[in-house]
């Protein structure tokens, strides 16, 4: 097969793991006789520092002419702490997502067994679980319309859905939960918020065409107990953009370390692969950031086009890499592994 | 000392665990000599079932010409699956909220040491933990506009806020600090939203009236994560309404049971003192409800009244239930004892 990839490798630890997903990714090319030709380009800070934009034209183009984007982390915590910066790296990834279309975020949370104990939930909460989260990404909060008034004292933020969003990311959650345990789960604040209710209104809508899944609801709050409670009661859930946001990391300290869980957003026509946690400024250069997530993102993408044997060998490589405790300091407080190690390993045992 | 207090037992298991509640307080005025005068009023799905109104007219004078106000719970889920429904119960609670102004929520989170085994987290990460929330409760996308269009097909929520409302409530969550550990924890979302921005902004500000009060920021996707992975890092948080109902929840399970937490909403002129947990209909009428929440409830309000003696009574009280074990089942899931024999140790204990 080949393939065309744009590599975004974005801020902080970023290039250093995605540097080991791409090697990855050269190493099952070479058994596997595949060909991806990776194109890099700009996004995020580093955008801003170098062309004054965090999502460059030519980098736009690049993704929508490629087959897959594979994303390592944008932002800086220069932006973060300024309020009044007009350009930030964020609104890089935000007009990526819109411009692409990538209007459903998929988050697979699966507690591995060598790594029970790095969790800080205990071993019989997290045994077992195994859950997915459906997290709209296109629109909410993070669209709508923002304003701030001239004196600087007062701001809002706008969140809309229409049943068109809902009902399209609806459909992909209940596909998924068919061919998982048959369970669906929404998330919302429908005894608060309108848009809530909307959703409520779609997906019971949306659920007469998957009679064999069973669909329940959740307030945001409760889920958000429920998570570390009892992660096993979870199959799939479905959620609007913020609230998939906050759910997902939360849900990332079942599987001990958020420098494990890749993502892959889905549009139409475009596939975006990423690790799920961010740029982790504090480490930049390190060697001691965990690029398993990043090389099990570029997993997610051989799946994605059906190299499904080829990603069950990256599979592979990482659990034997956990289990042998080639892992960084996140999972092994005194490992001697870096990051560099890590994907070393992980390239040579394909 | 006389106190008048308007009592809303609620929905659901709330006129069960109030019961308790009452109990322990008229245990405490007859010891301490002090008339607790308790006046009774409707809210929550069972004042529309009465009068049509979540909040009737005769509770909102009531509440507004009392020295505080004890809520059991509200909600009812034959409103929570019905996105068409009109009225809703929630609309009383939130009515009430904005009209005697409680814009603050206050939330204490402390494992009990007889009770660090039951929380789902290992011992290691919640022993030690103690920390307060301070959530905003009049603002956000809860009361802000809600549009849904005529085909029903198009929904919105406005979040906005003012320097105002933030100023406010960041006064108290530094006060609060500055008689704590001295640390503050803002959580917001300001790589995304303007609302979110505009309160790094104003803290920022009011924390230069704090200088011995060290301040930080967390996105509340982290913000998430941290909660469980580490929660001794906390001393305050502080937040808007939505992340800080989200987040509250959340922390709930480094207590063990929700059944334990009580909280305090604050205004100008005006307290609110409630259980955080909802109206848990399944348990209803059942006597398995833990009264406890309720009862830490009431002593929150002695405590805001200078009855700190009495209060420390109560949470002694309190104390020694968990540690014969005379709990129910959320805690104990052998147990023999129920609402009634839980609250009846705590006032036979004053
Ligand atoms: C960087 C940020 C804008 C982003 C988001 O909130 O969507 C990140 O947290 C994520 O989850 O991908
Ligand atoms: C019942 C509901 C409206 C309420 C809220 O979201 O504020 C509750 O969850 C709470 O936290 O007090």
């Amino acid at each position: 097969m080949n393939l065309k990839i744009a590599v975004l490798p974005g801020d902080g630890i970023g290039p250093e793991v995605i540097l080991q997903a791409k090697k990855a990714l050269y190493a099952i090319g070479e058994v596997y006789n595949h060909e991806f030709v990776f194109e890099e380009a700009l996004m995020g800070a580093v955008a801003i520092d170098k062309t004054g934009n965090p999502l460059p034209e030519q980098t736009l183009n690049l993704c929508l002419n490629t087959d897959a984007v594979l994303l390592g982390a944008i932002g800086d915590p220069k932006y973060d702490n300024n309020p009044n910066a007009k350009v930030r790296p964020e609104q890089g990834l935000l007009k990526l997502r819109k411009e692409l279309g990538l209007f459903a975020n998929i988050r697979p949370i699966k507690p591995y067994k060598a790594l029970i104990e790095s969790s800080p939930l205990k071993r019989e909460i997290i045994e077992g679980a195994d859950f997915t989260i459906f997290r709209e990404l296109t629109g909410g909060a993070y669209f709508g319309t923002k304003t701030l008034n001239e004196e600087g004292t007062h701001a809002s933020d706008l969140c809309e859905y229409s049943e068109e969003e809902i009902t399209r990311i609806a459909h992909l959650a209940f596909q998924s939960a068919q061919k998982r345990r048959k369970k669906l789960t929404m998330v919302d604040k429908a005894n608060v918020l309108e848009t809530s209710r909307l959703w409520r209104k779609v997906v019971q809508k949306v659920s007469e065409e998957y009679s064999d899944v069973k669909l329940d609801f959740l307030f945001v709050d409760n889920a958000a107990m429920q998570l570390i409670l009892n992660p096993k009661q979870f199959d799939v859930i479905l959620t609007e953009n913020l609230f998939g946001d906050i759910l997902s990391d939360e849900a990332s300290v079942i599987t001990g370390s958020i420098g494990l869980l890749p993502s892959v957003s889905l549009g139409e026509k475009n596939a975006l692969f990423e690790p799920i946690h961010g740029s982790y400024p504090q480490a930049k250069g390190k060697n001691i950031a965990n690029p398993i997530a990043s090389i099990l993102a570029a997993a997610l993408l051989l799946e994605h086009f059906g190299l499904t044997k080829e990603a069950h060998v990256i599979y592979k490589a990482v659990e034997k890499a956990i289990e042998y405790k080639v892992v960084t300091v996140d999972l092994k407080p005194d490992s001697k592994f870096g990051t560099n190690e890590v994907g070393e390993f992980v390239s040579n045992f394909i």
